[in-house]
Formats: C-alpha cells, structure tokens, sequence
C-alpha cells in the first residue's frame, strides 16, 4: 500500500528527477551541543526512514572549527548512534556504516567556504550521474551568526534550477516584535518565506503533532463539545525540575515566557483553538487557520500575569555573571498567564498557560477539561467511571515526562472511544494505582505512540517531505510576538514572587482568576526582590479626592482612575435599575473613553447592561460604520462584548437619506425627540464628558453659535478639526443630567486644566465651564498628569 | 440573660395582659396519623419550652370521633410522649403529667360545637381569673373540610378582644394555580392574612432553617462569593427510599412535583437565591425578598424537566384502586428540573431540583459548588485539603438522613471557617472512611445541631412566637403556583422513565443539561410506557429530498429539518461573504423561525455575523421591545447571543414619532431606501419565509390590496389575526432574492400544503403560490408532519 507519507517523499525527490534525486545536508553548528545530542541522530533516523524509497543523500557536518577537530568530533558522535529499537542489529549497523560514509566534517567560514561546498556537491552529483533533489541548511548557530552565514548560502551555494533549498532556523526568533521583525526582514532579503522552516520542537512532540489529527479524526465526537459551552478550561503546562543554573547568561536576556511560553506554549494553544481546517494534511490551510487563532486572542495586559522566580536564581546569576550583592534579577523563572479567546467558539473559556523551572516535577500537558452538566441521581459511591457524566471529563495530550513517563492521548471514559491511528499509537497498559488528573488511568482511554520518536527525528521528517505546517511562518512568528510584546513590556520592571523550588513551595505558585485579572491564590506578605530605581509605582499612591471648580475631583494613574470611574458608572447604574428599572447613560467620543469602555466591556459582570440605554453626547457627521464615527468606537469597544439590546442603542442619526448632517433632515430634532419619548424628564442618569485643550465639551466649541445656550436639546455644530460638522447634546441638556461626569487625562490637558480651575461660568469662552447640572452632581476625574502635570 | 427567643415568648403572651395569659390550642384531627406522630408530640414540646414563662395552656384535641374514642385515642399518644435526652426523667415526667391534664379531647363537628367550645374556654378563663392571649387553630384535616371548620371558628369560635387568633393550615395548598387560588379565596373570607399560618414542614427543618441565619452570620466572607461569578451550580435534592405503595390514591392525583418540588425545594430554592434582607429577623423582610426571589425565577418549559416512575409504581396503582390491566398511569415519581433565577446575581447559574421515590437512599440537601477559578501548580499529590483553591469547595446544607444520619453544615476548608451559634451548632465528629460530595468529611468544617429537634416542634414553637417568616403567605403560595403550573400543564401528557427502583437504577436517572434543555444523560432505546397515540419516533426517518412545486423539497422530523436549514444559511452565509464581503439575510417572523434562531445562535461558530446584514421581512405593528414583535423575537433568540454590528442590524420602522405605522410617517418608504441603499440590487442572498394555514407568507395575506405585486417594495398590509396592522417585504422585492427559503413545520399545515401543492400562480388566493424568485433559487423545508400528515 502506498501511504501518503511514501508518496509525499517520492514527491521530495520527484521535483527534481523523473526518478533519481540528491539531497544534501548541510548542518551547520555540527559540533555544538544540540547537534551532539539530537541532530545527528535526528539524520540518521531521516536516512534510516528514506533509504532505498529514491533519493541519495550526502551529510555535510559544518563548524568553524578545523577540519581535523571537526572530523574527529563527528566520528566520535556518528559512532555513538542509535539504532531503533524495533530493528535488526545487524540492519542498523549495516545502514550505520552508509550513513557514516555519507557524512564528512567540513570547515565552513568565508564566502569562498561556501563557494567550495557548492562547487563539491555538483562535481559529486556530475560523478555519480545524478541530478540534485535540493539542499537543506541547518542553522544550529548562535543569531549573530545568521546574517553572514544567510548571505553566502543565498549568494554562493544555492542548489541548482529546479532543486530545492530548505534553510532551518532554530530560536530565539527575536527579543519582541520590533528585533523579530528586524530578523525576519533580514532573512527574507536571502531566502523566499517558503524556504525558511523555522524550528519550535515543540511541534515535533508526538502528543503535541497529533493534536490536529486528533481532532480531525474525532471529528464527530468533537464537534458539539470543542467550544465554551462544553469546554470549562483548557491548561497548557510545562514544568521542569531543573533550574537555570550554568544558563543564566541566556536565562537573564530571556525568562521564562521568552523561552518557553512566545513558542513552545503558543504554538499548542494554536493547535487547540484554531478553527478545524476541512483539509488538515494542507499545510496551507493549516497556517492560515492558525493565524486566525492568533488574530482572535484577547490583548494581555499585566494583570494577565503572575511571575515568580527561583530564590537560589539571584545567587546564581550573581555567581555566573560576576555581579555584585547589591545586584537583584527581576528575571521570572516561573509564570502563569491567562489567556481568552475572543471568537464565538472559545469566549469565555480560560486557557492557562504555565510554565516554570525548579518545580516540583518535570512535565508538559494539554489538558481540556468540560463543563459537568449533569446532575447524577445516584449516590456517588455508585458511579461507574465510563458511564457517570459527573465525574470529570477531560481530554489531555501528555506531552512527556510525569507520572505516565511517555507522551500520550487520554480521553476520560465517560467522553467517548477515540479513534487515534493505530499503526502509530497503541493503548497503554494499566498501571495500578496511577492517578492523573485526579482520576485512576483506568478512568481513561489511553494511546501512547508505538514507538517514541525524539521530536528531531520527527522535525527533520517534516523538513525533508516540505511539511511547512510544523513549522513557524513569518506571519505567525509576527503575529506570536504582537500577542507576547506588550505584555513582555508590561512586566518589565514586575517583581516576581520568591519560590522555594522543587515540592517546598507547596502552594505558593497556585494562582486564580477573578474576571480577566489573574493573582496569586495566597495573598500573604511576600519576600520582594528589591526593584529596579526608585520611581514610584501606581500602588505607592492612593486614589486622591479633592474639589475642582466646587465639585468632587478623583485623581489617580491612569489604570486606577479608569477602574475607579468604571466602578461608579456601575454603582450608579445598578442603583437607577433598583429604583427605575432602567438606566440612561450618554457616553461622548474620542479616544479617552476608549480603556474606560474596554473596562465596562471585560471587567464588569454585573452591570446591568440588559437595562441600560446608550445614548452619544456628541457624533461627528460621518457614517456610523466610520473608523472616525463615536458610534463605532462604541461598538469596536463596548458593544460587541456586552449584551445591550438593539433598541436600546441610540446612535446619533447623523446620516439620514444617504446624506450627513443635513439641516433639512432634522436630525437633531429626532434625536431629541427619542430623549424626551424615552428619558423621564429628559434627565440621564449619568453624562460622561471630556474636556478638549481649548476647553470645549461634548461637541461644543468656543463662541458655538448653538448649544450653548437656548431651548434646542441636541443641535448641529462645528468643530475647527476635521471632521467639521458635528451633532451634539446641548449644554442645557447636559445640565438637566441627574449626574455629570468629566473625564481629563495626559499631560497636553495641563494648561486648561489649570486654566479653567480659575475661570466662573463663561460657556462662551470655554464651554465646559457652563458644565453645573441643576438638580444633580458634578464629579470630575483626572489622572496625576491632568492634574499634577 | 434575656434571649430574643425569650422576649418574643413573653411579648406573645403580655400582648394580651400585662403579666398572665392564657393560650388555647385546638388540634383539629387529633386522631389522625400525623398527629399521632408529630403534633401532640409537637405540642408536648412546646410546653416544655414555654411553661413558667408567663403563658398558660390549655389543649384541645379535636375530631368527629365519639368523645369515648377520642379520649382513649389521646389518652393513649399522651403516654406514649417522650422526653429530650437533655432533660431530668422525673422532671420531665412530672410535665408530662401536667400536660395530660391540660389536654382533652372534644368532639367538633357542627357550629353549635364550635360555639360551646368557645363558651368553655371563656368560662375556664373566668374561672380562673386569666385573660386570653390567643387561640391556635391546627388543622390536621383533609383540604374538603377546611371551608366547614374555617366558618364555625370565624363566626363563632373567635377569642376575645385583644386576643390573636392563629389557622394552621397543612397541605395540599391546591392542585395548580386556579385551584389555589379559589382555595386562598375561601380561606380569606374567613381570616385575615395574619392569622394564617400555612405549614412547610421543610422550613422547620434544622438546617433550612439555618440558610438565612447562615448567610446573614458568614456575610463578609459570603459577600463575594454568593452570585454567578462563583457559584457553579445549586442541587436541591430530596432523595427517598420508600415508594408511594399504599398511598397511590394521594399520589395518583399530586405526583412527585406537586408533592416536593412545588413546596419543600421550592421554599428551599428562596431561601437560597433571595437577596439577603439587611434584617434577616424580620418576617417582612425575609417574606418580602422571598416573593422577590419568586420573580426573578425563569418560566418553566417542557424541556426542563425530565420525569421518571419506579416500575413497581404501575401495578401498585391498578392494585389499590382496582384498575384494569389496560391502564397505565403517567404520574411521575422522579422529577428532575433545571430552574434559572434570571437576575444579576444569578443568571446562567443551574439550579437543580431533583426529588424522586424508590431511590438508592434517603437524604436530602442543598449543595451549593463554587467555580474552580484556579491553577494548582504542584502535582495533585501535594495539595492540601484545606489550602489548595483546586479541590471542590462548596456549602452544603445537609438536611438530614443519608449516611452523615443527622442534620449538618459543611463548609469546605478551602474556602472559609464558618460562623454558626455556639449554642445550638456543634462541630461534627470525625468520622473516619466517610466521604461526602466527592471529599472526605475532614475537608469540611462540619456542624451538626447539639439537639436535633423535629421539624414539626420547631414550627409549633414559630407558631407560639409568631415567626411568620416560617410559613407560607398566600402571596408566596400564589407565587410558586404560578412557577409551577405552566410546567405541569404541559407535562400532563409526558410519559415518564420506567426505573427499576434503588440502587438497580443505575445511572438510569442522571441526567443533564444542554442550554436550557434538560435530557436524561443516557439516550439509548428506553423501556417506555406505551404512551398515548402510536406516532413513529424522529430516529426512524432519515432527510429526505423531493420536489414541490417543481422546487427542490427537504422534509424531516423537526430536529433535523432545523439543522439542515441551519447548516444551508450557514452555507449560503460563507459563501457570499467570500464572493461579496456580506450577506443580505431577511428573516420572517413567528414561532416556526425560533428553533432555527436558537440553532444559529448556539451551534454555528464558524458564521460569518460580522458580515451579516439582517433585515425583516415582516413585522406587527407594535413597539419594537413588545414580545409580539418580529424583532423583539430576533433579540431574544439570536441577536444577545451573537455579535452582529449594531448598524448590520435593520428592524422594520414601524414605530416612529411614537406612532404605529401610519401612512404619513413613510416607514415602508423607509425601509425600502434603506434596502436599496444597502443591498446590491435590492437582491436578498437569502429570504426566508414561512406559510400560514391560509396561505398567506411574510405579512402578504390572501386578496391584500398591497404587495402581491405593483412597484412598491415595502407595504403596509392587515393581517385578519391581531395585531392587525403589519409591514412587509413585497412579493415583487421577495422575488428578486438570489435565495428563498420557506419552512413550514406541524401538522396544522397539512391541509394547506396539499392544496398549494396542486395550484398554479394565484397569489391573490394563496400569496404563497406567487413565491418564484425571477433569478435565484427557491428550496422548501418541511417537517414530516407538514408534509406526509
């Protein structure tokens, strides 16, 4: 029979020959430590897999180091090779003995290094009669070096027309989006996209590389249940037991969400919530897929994350770096994020990601866990694993190590029978007594590969048949660090919690959710590293209240003044539900609002959104789906998160008959009359205002010929920005408003700030000065660089 | 130290006299089972309690027996009182004796008794130089007697002036709303509503009684803790092991809803779900959160419930009441029910209700379960039971039986040290091997009462002191009748789930949740009793394809047909988001289109909402948010479930200048611009449509003046069903449409579908005849009902 994979490799060799094909590879890097330990078996086992199925080879280990050295180091390696277990001795010593015939050192510096080996691998294929398949370069090199090496591979020893080239690229891909782009730039001035096959080994785990054929194979059973109304959470966990000691060179510049949570983490978080390609051995559709995933994960900010470090870590570095005492590393060791989803199938559902070195044991997993909907009549000492829906139900992708000591598939009983291919996995034996997951093995269908094959092997695979879907693209790589980067920035100066390491931190890592913030569950004192400089931290302050033009003023950083507002926006709402039923809340544009809306949206579940009217102070005269519209910050920002009902949004009709603020469409007439059908007395509960630097409010600007003063509820205006037209609450409207609130926050809003604290009522010069409700209150809030400068 | 409960005794009695006061109390049925078994024992204890704290007693045993009987009868329960473990044997046998004297039976049956009754009692209080304080009146009689008893107490056997009178009413309080309500009708002519004291027996118990008090002590750590965000589920189970064997005439007639749900987990569900009164000794209060709570509740549907009946149930019943083999009875005697509390505090939370007889033990509790929010960094082997935030944590009160054997408290160690009355709560003790609710009883703080009282001499006590809040108001009687009628209305005809009884049930009985659907978990072929009618059951028909007036034709059992349909717009939907950017779907109003909503909102991720445009195709002339409206329908059923962008969305103006649809107001010419602004050649991607019995579709009724054909695109149109006056798409603008889909579902479409399968091109007769998209393609979905009859 002829599997795709046989058909895929003769393809490799195909492109190049009716029959016949060469394939050259070229690691560079061949004697460092990770050549030494997968690489070069990671070929052997592509030689031992693809011998005799078309295709010749020749193995070029390259290093800057002399020949002789190099020749020596590689001898010594290629005998020390294994064979699979599962084959015949006397076979493998045989194919050991080619393999090592076909595999030479060779010094590889200059450009005319490069021009040698090309001009070797023609005269050795003109030889032997044979046309070249292609060539791939391994990097296994520091990033420094990529550059040089890039260029002369680009300029010197491509292969020839109609042979492939393969480069691979092993990580760091980068520092954060701006050196991984830089990065990316610079490579793709020598290479196509399809030539790079940059390495995340974690996509060559087994558990983790059948993650996608899990889910297309259990297509049917998965369908109702892959989605937030059956998934309760997801984990995506690695754990090891060693520390960083002898590493805190590279350990200090990275930390443990460079290192392992931007890749290794990331990738199997794709591999979970991505949409399910219809075609899932397209490599294509598979990217494309995970790109959507990446595009529908939820901004993290610093509240996403918990971090701790080692407490022997400081010493360490300190040690190894030749630091002094005084020196204190901020550098996590150890992190927990949370993670949300944003689309239709995933809102709601928190992923955790965690990672740390000096746990409690070495471990990596996948765990989906579903929602128990069942109540089960029977009292629980009855419950029979496969059949009672109340005890857990979980699908994990055991990555290795642990307990189970392989990689494997769990699927809990009372889920269903999973279909996994049975040439490559196999059902594992029982072992008594072993609990996972908080259920004994027996509670699950469990597979485990038939042959564990080091994620290398599997890679090189991949590399060799043109699998680009186990690798990571461009585009995925940007989109990866577009996530990671803010929060990276974010964090910067976060000073982690001290862990013991190993089983003595107990439960001092456990870390919860409350809405999107994520905190450690023991709150008690910590041990804190001292922090960098001695800048004051939003926390050394707390919330300032004084008086502004006679009215409370609430002055704070920006994060607590937006909180704090969002806060009283609710009390109010809440309150005006309990007494009226329903609440009338008019929200003005522009960009200020925009991280208060952000938090009404994902931090406030109980704002009685189901009873609230959403009315505009202001609208510019443009269409309501503008990127420049109020209307559509409202709805990038707030309306698409929370469930207000339709008729209960009230954009402002500033585009009627396909036509924008025309007079005669009398479109500020309807909107006042919509106030006064809806809101009692035409009285808000709440009016949400900002203060521009020339002291104008809502749409209302100085010396504004309309608004100011006079009968009309809602009129049309100029603004002297772009765009001009306007439509806007009055001030008279305003101040029939139960309750006003102003909103003033940066450092260009200094001057005005401290101009209008001085001036009496004159709307006609600064319009928000006409700002008094007449029967309700007036509270302002400003953050410290409004108010202090 | 003067207790409140000590006051409040005094207060009952100093009510009617300074110092002295006499109290009466009348137990009518003296000689039935439950006073035998609870009451006089009740009253015993009452006495206990109360004598030489101000009161005297006197009690009446009451029947239609001979007086001769009825005294041996009383004579014989008098010695058989026991006393509580607490008390010294001789004192308690000395107050046993006093209590026989105060205790004698009479005869009551006609007014002229009651009236001597009442002269008796006067003349022994002159006697005796006493003042009244009140009368008890203990109705231990079938609800038939009830009219006769409350007349002759209220005209002739009230006490004096100054003195209470106090009903005590025992269930049943009625069959369904109607009959409750003629029933509190009738009482009401005869006492006032603070002279009622309607039992739950429920309520006495020990540790229902503790809900409020629990919550009101342990505020501060319940503050947080008690809403949505962190409770998972509520179960409230009243588990037996006895079945209705001997009493199958009763339970024939009420059934395991109305003879548990409906009143003890109904009584539980309040106590549990109620706002907290800032005052939890206020009756008021507590009754008026109560009645709150009853509001907020979500309508029952079929689908929420799921019904059994142990198998011996059948044959009990033919036996006791000499019915024919041929009958089978369809009363239930397991219910299970998911009830939502529709409020911010609780809304998406499962509440469960499950009582059921012949189960697998005895036990009854209210388990609340808290969300896991939490990630447990060490290996399970290491967490700590009362520090790791990943085990369960729950509150549970345990109301008795079961194999903790005694009423308790259970608070699980991770979550917070409860605060219980010392003097009347006592830590349980351990009890080593016995797991409770998946966890060993030392993860609990476990209290259990220091005496354990029966429920009936609590309640007699809350009688004595007037604790209305342990009773049920008629306004809270009403209240849960009009929760649970709707549910049993439409269950009368449900044929319950045969189950072996006791542990053989197996899992037979679990059942789950699917949105707002209760199913039983295990849905393989089940032991039915032959219900009525002999209708083919969904699973036996596949989809099947055919032509209908030469159209394609999809027909299939409901179930199926909705899938399809929804799969198809999803399709369609896909589709010409690829080709266009968006997608034009018109949507018909009514109850057929529901189910498809529901689909479409829950089960299709991959929908392409951001791109969609929906408009109506019909629309009553009512305010858009009245529940009669289209939109209204859309609101609920999918657009709060998905996110469509505010301006995608298009209700029918059919409201503007706070009118209806009038003429001058132009809606339809409104409606028409906007389409042909927003739509490419006023060409729907999809219509869908339904098809009334009369052959009317959208709100194009037979021989219409407008819309079967003519220019206009949107007309006003009457409907010979109210609401009369409607807006619709035209024929001409439907048939412009790349797309038409029409569903028509239910056997009441029978007749209709066969006449319009044979007529020609008549819309003036049957609008539906003149659906025939000029481009574009027309498919009907039909069920079988509506198709095959």
């Amino acid at each position: 029979m002829l599997t795709v994979a046989m058909c895929m490799a003769l393809v490799a060799c195909l492109q190049a020959q009716e029959l016949q094909g060469h394939v050259s590879v070229i690691l560079l890097g061949a004697t460092g430590d990770l050549a030494k330990k997968y690489l070069w078996q990671g070929l052997f086992q592509l030689y031992l897999d693809e011998v005799g199925k078309g295709c010749s080879f020749s193995f070029h280990g390259a290093a800057l180091t002399s020949t002789k050295q190099g020749q020596e180091f590689i001898t010594k390696v290629l005998e020390s090779l294994s064979c699979p277990e599962d084959m015949v001795p006397r076979r493998c010593a045989e194919l050991r003995g080619q393999f090592q015939q076909l595999s030479q050192y060779r010094r590889l510096r200059t450009n005319e290094d490069y021009m040698a080996l090309s001009k070797d691998i023609e005269a050795q294929l003109e030889h032997k009669g044979l046309r070249e398949a292609g060539r791939v370069f391994y990097f296994s090199v520091p990033p420094f070096a990529y550059a040089d090496i890039a260029r002369s591979i680009n300029s010197s020893c491509r292969p020839g027309p109609g042979a492939w080239l393969r480069v691979v690229l092993e990580k760091p891909f980068g520092h954060d989006h701006l050196s991984a782009q830089q990065l990316a730039t610079e490579l793709g001035s020598f290479f196509q996209e399809e030539e790079m096959y940059r390495v995340d080994h974690y996509l060559g785990k087994q558990a983790v590389a059948q993650i996608l054929p899990f889910r297309d194979q259990n297509r049917k059973a998965l369908d109702g249940l892959w989605n937030r109304h059956h998934v309760e959470r997801v984990e995506i966990i690695m754990k090891e037991t060693v520390d960083a000691g002898g590493r805190t060179s590279f350990y200090e510049e990275y930390g443990v969400i460079r290192d392992v949570l931007q890749n290794h983490l990331t990738e199997v978080l794709t591999l979970v919530a991505m949409e399910l390609p219809y075609n899932v051995s397209s490599s294509e559709a598979v990217l494309q897929h995970k790109l959507q995933a990446f595009r529908a994960l939820r901004g993290l900010q610093k509240g996403s994350a918990v971090l701790g470090q080692y407490q022997a870590y400081g010493e360490q570095v300190r040690r190894e770096q030749q630091k002094p005492d005084s020196f204190h590393s901020l550098t996590p060791t150890f992190a927990g994020i949370l993670v949300h989803v944003d689309n239709l199938r995933w809102e709601g559902v928190p992923f955790f990601l965690m990672s740390g070195k000096a746990m409690d044991e070495r471990v990596g997993y996948v765990r989906i866990l579903f929602r128990n909907q069942a109540y089960c009549a029977q009292n629980e000492k009855r419950w029979v694993a496969d059949q009672s829906q109340c005890l857990p139900r979980q699908i994990v992708f055991y990555i290795g190590h642990g307990e189970l000591g392989s990689p494997a598939v769990l699927v809990s009983r009372n889920l269903f029978r999973p279909s996994l291919p049975s040439e490559s996995w196999k059902e594992v034996e029982g072992r008594p007594g072993l609990h996972l997951f908080g259920r004994p093995l027996s509670d699950y269908y469990a597979y485990s590969p038939v042959r564990e094959q080091d994620a290398y092997s599997v890679l090189m695979s991949h590399i060799f048949h043109g699998r680009k879907d186990s690798f990571i693209t461009t585009e995925n790589l940007l989109a990866s660090w577009v996530f990671w980067t803010p929060l990276l920035d974010s964090l910067a100066h976060e000073v982690p919690r001290l862990y013991p390491g190993g089983a003595e931190s107990g439960h001092l890592l456990d870390f919860e959710f409350r809405g999107t913030q994520l905190r450690f569950s023991r709150q008690q004192l910590e041990q804190l590293v001292p922090g960098p400089g001695s800048a004051p931290k939003p926390s050394d302050f707390q919330v300032l209240r004084a008086k502004y033009r006679e009215s409370p003023l609430i002055s704070a950083w920006p994060e607590e003044l937006i909180a704090k507002l969002a806060d009283d926006i609710e009390a109010t709402a809440v309150r005006a539900v309990r007494r009226f039923g329903e609440f009338h809340l008019a929200l003005s544009g522009g960009s200020s609002p925009v991280p208060l809306l952000q938090q009404l949206a994902t931090r406030h579940y109980g704002f009685p959104w189901a009873h609230t009217h959403l009315w505009l102070v202001d609208e510019r005269c443009v269409p309501l789906r503008d990127p420049e519209s109020n209307f559509q910050g409202l709805q990038a920002h707030l309306l698409q998160h929370v469930r207000v009902p339709h008729y209960n949004v009230h954009p402002m009709p500033v585009h009627l008959h396909q036509r924008l603020c025309a007079e005669e469409d009398r479109g500020a007439q309807m909107y006042a009359s919509e106030i006064s059908a809806l809101v009692t007395n035409s009285s808000f509960d709440l009016v949400l205002l900002g203060m521009g630097t020339d002291g104008h409010t809502a749409s209302l600007f100085p010396q504004s010929p309309a608004g100011l003063e006079g009968t009309q509820p809602v009129v049309l205006t100029r603004s002297p920005s772009k765009p001009h037209q306007r439509m806007s609450l009055s001030l008279p409207l305003i101040n029939r408003a139960r309750k006003v609130a102003v909103l003033v926050m940066g450092r260009l809003k200094r001057e005005i700030t401290m101009l209008v604290s001085r001036v009496g009522h004159e709307p006609k010069k600064w319009p928000i000065s006409g700002v008094l409700p007449s029967s309700g209150q007036l509270v302002w809030y400003m953050d410290y660089e409004a108010f202090l400068g």
